[in-house]
């Protein structure tokens, strides 16, 4: 057994299994994999990675199934591996690519950690745990660690969260993790501590505008599904910088030197798809790379399943708590979408949205 | 200038005149007033007091004074001694003597502490100033020291907020505070917090229950207002102890061996002031001291004072927060009145209310 | 089983067998005993009391015994009652009363709480139980948990422990318990935060002088032993503001308002036993109960019996850390007697030892 | 003003200036290099940069110059620019090239930073400010922000100082930083802090591989001081990566997939220069690149230069302070060379250095 120090969680204890899946390139990769993008650019200190992250959502699966023995063994490694196929970045590029979770099953398909994988499970078998709900669900291992742990890199107030109350009211019962009574204000907590994040710290305009110039780079640069599914950030950011495109350069240059693009236009109006699509290739046409459309997903109403044992009654958690309720409103508050622009020709893009609505 | 050391604030300066008030046998008593009355029933921990608290407060006023110059440094020392008045066990005596902001100002105007003000201020002037909004709104010094102190001291995970950020962000603007732009999530966390101390710490059964039975002592003991406003708890509780009549002893020393009443009967259903009476006076009748009635008033709307500053416009938080606006009704959830008992009535206190419906 | 929220270690599992001992009135008299005496007075948020400290005791005992199985059971329930012999403010009366640990014996000869013991094992086996090393060693459950919860309170920085890494390296011998080589550094921190906190908090001089007015009290009282082992701090402070005796009234009134005496002479210059007693005969005759000699023992050289495993040889940890070795020295540095003396005669007694000498 | 939020120092203020020469792009780059540099292999959440370091020296400093108002102000924009040299992976690379304090030179002489500079400074005055004792001293704002927030990061519990009863007994006397009695208790702990950081984080053996390791990828790359000065940690690693040599390409490969050397041969036994001569020469012919000697430099009695002042006296710390005098005793217990070696080569090499003596 080994033992790794936390300072979210003290210490993890790695089996001998757990161990050998650490030790396969494509898990160390993680350790170049940002937790949360460009958010450092606004909190300097949030320099963790997906790595960290795994082995916490592995420290916290456990846990959990020390109260659930019935929990099958195998979704504590699927746990540590739920995020073993991030780009760069994390998911600044997933609008770009196929989402991170299709990457992790071509990671297990065709690293060497796959054939880790196999001393013990089927592929087949492992695939299945991956989208098991103490790894996939509202309130699971993962969310409980990159809550707290996204908090104690950034400073931010509001990931505080009463893990060991929650660990030990989540019950399985043979579907899905619910939660029991004396665990519901936790559980309350953590989903609102979530809300607090996103604008604070998962959607800071900082961190949003330079993902967008990413995006535009690696876009640019042409790189493909083959190239980025095994690219580290080292292996991005230096083939920006070293692309042949001058624009490449200069976004890239821009990112790692911190002169970012600025807000032009924001707007919480919805637009529907053939609008967005207009608008993005107008901009496209008129500024080319320096103006940026970033139109996030609405946000989904994904709270409602969380789910709460009131006596013997199986509830959603937003049936008996109007915080939690309230959560889907909030998000609305703070949806919106923006376009980006170089400080050059940021007057002329300011006005471009106007002349559309 | 003294330095007190805090484990919650790091350390509190007070100067000359702060710590000539902090001399008077009126303030050193505060340190026998525990914080939380009960609470350390439940959470053993919770053992700080009003001396600290009261030093908080204080602390937290001068920090928002200094981004605040124009506020009148008298409302420092008033933050300072908002407390004085509070009788053993904090609010648990409440509903038998006028509530401890009168006894406030009994204590200015007749205890030693009085004639320290004096030296600066006249005491009609002092008493205003304890009305200020920087220890009498809902956004203000009081409510920040003790949230973040009561999570500190209990262990909770609720109580956390981003003070720092709060004080830099909060505007007064001759008449009240108001939260800047800046500063709105974390005056929702502080809201927030708060609502969620409530049923897990503030009102939670056991030492709802202990306070039930300690103020069934004091009422029987029949103990004046004359009396009770300089006792600290160490007299209180003597006086109990060495009580001529043995229902009093044994009151006192169930709660001293928590041997603790049980929930008999409780209901989030209203009644009005005629039908509490008569429970009251019908469960007496019955049953002596033995079963309580515990009917708390029922939530205020209170948040919907807080303010904040969009743009040029004061808002009300609650009209830009789906959050706030929700605490209202997470009150409503959580509020109950109930009936305890001593175990060997326990039963048969049980059935009595249903009677009465 | 019952869950303890504690904010130093999360929770605390209480079996059913423990959970009868903490239900004794014995048990829960530990409420009313403060764990610092009169360190508040310096550091107001020192509130903190013997019970909690015991739970911690009992939760780090639990959790070396996990990794020493042989440990017998009973010895961690001696942890959890090993300071129930404690008289009011702990230490403070050790010098008029035999030590707690004798009172400790006969608490559980004579309270309920032996007849819960008695269930399980019999007096004499429990009796010897409270000299297990997990609870009475040199690095053991018992300093492990009031020095970090004694940093917490206080706030000090000094108590900050890697104790999951010193819990995961203590290895019971049979005899004792040895620390390992991975968990050297962290004893070596143990101890020599302790060392630090000795002249910071636990003698800082505001509560040595609150202390020696006490006994003082105490003293001219005339409390028997049969009287003050049962007490709690309610019941001796009452009992000294209403005795009799006007010095008494006027010393608790002093501790109470915190005019404390002052240091008039202090010197780290050894006295043999009859110095001693000559010059606190002097000054009673001169001065009364207005002077106050407090000599403290000198420091004891207890460091030396850590023990530490390198490779198959167990050596003292004095040995092998020159930090450690230091900390003798170190007590001498900070050592030292001092005469206290009410204002009034401050200057009288300031020249009084010098003419001794 | 800007302000930045860190998760150790809560926030950070940045005038106008500072603001600037933040904004440059040679501080930019302070992000890519990892403070601790291969620290994360041990402890893996250890990922912090130069670039939180550089601004919370800049805060500490701003603190102490508050208490010590005849500071220059430029001081503070020295202590911000301290660190800009660091070449990647910190002090990794100090063995190649001149030490980083000479490349921070450079850089303001060559950097965009240095016309920031020009704006307030001449060059030469702020060269000679860069080792003002605000910032170079034994006990200064750089050490007292690297402790505490290398404790935060790695969670290791012994980096934790009272910095704020530090900062405020850290006496300017015109010609160093002297510590005044108050404060020499929270001196003594920072170094012993950092004595106790030494063998369990800093010289962590994985650390000390892997940074012996890219030693030797670079020397054989054969990088001129001209490149490494400007280059941040990716475009090292990815210069590496793509090496045309072999040997480089396999090292830097072991070091991202962590398949380390292992210590093949360690030793406290001092050697003269022409030992460690031929020994590393020997190695090199017998074993190339697949031995590698690492032979630290002997700790230097630096903690002699902390002063502290007792009544009007200032004496060295290390007079007062027994543990501090056992500082360098304690270095010299840790203090070792080895030789690591590839897996294949190991047990010869173990032989090797033994033939030698």
């Amino acid at each position: 057994m080994k033992l790794v120090h936390d300072p979210v969680h003290g210490y993890i204890e790695l089996d001998e299994f757990a161990r050998k899946l650490v030790d396969t390139p494509e898990f160390q990769r993680l350790r170049r994999i940002t937790q949360l993008g460009f958010a450092f650019l606004a909190y300097p200190s949030a320099r963790h990675t997906r790595f960290e992250h795994s082995l916490g959502t592995f420290h916290l699966a456990k846990k959990i199934r020390a109260h659930n023995p019935e929990i099958e063994e195998g979704a504590l490694y699927a746990a540590l591996l739920h995020d073993i196929g991030h780009y760069p970045f994390s998911h600044t590029l997933e609008g770009l690519y196929p989402r991170h979770e299709e990457n992790t099953l071509w990671v297990i398909e065709h690293g060497s950690v796959g054939d880790v994988i196999k001393e013990n499970y089927s592929t087949q078998e492992f695939k299945k745990l991956l989208k098991h709900p103490i790894v996939s669900g509202d309130i699971d291992a993962d969310r409980m660690d990159y809550l707290v742990r996204d908090a104690y890199y950034t400073g931010a107030a509001y990931g505080v969260v009463d893990l060991e109350r929650l660990v030990r009211n989540l019950k399985f019962d043979g579907k899905m993790l619910v939660v029991e009574e004396k665990g519901i204000m936790a559980a309350q907590n953590l989903l609102l501590s979530r809300a607090m994040m996103y604008p604070t710290v998962y959607f800071h305009h900082t961190a949003k505008i330079a993902e967008a110039m990413l995006r535009k780079a690696v876009e640019i640069e042409g790189i493909s599904l083959e190239e980025i599914r095994i690219m580290d950030e080292i292996d991005l950011v230096s083939r920006l910088r070293s692309s042949e495109k001058p624009e490449v350069r200069e976004l890239i240059r821009a990112i790692d030197d911190r002169k970012l693009y600025k807000r032009a236009y924001c707007s919480n109006r919805e637009l529907d798809e053939k609008t967005i699509s207009t608008l993005k290739r107008e901009l496209q046409e008129e500024f080319g790379y320096s103006a940026l459309l970033d139109y996030p997903p609405k946000p989904k109403y994904e709270e409602r399943n969380a789910f709460v044992k009131i006596g013997s009654e199986t509830k959603r958690l937003s049936e008996v708590s109007p915080l939690v309720r309230s959560l889907v409103e909030m998000k609305d508050v703070y949806w919106r979408w923006c376009v980006y622009a170089r400080e050059d020709v940021r007057e002329d893009v300011e006005a471009f949205p106007k002349k559309l609505f």
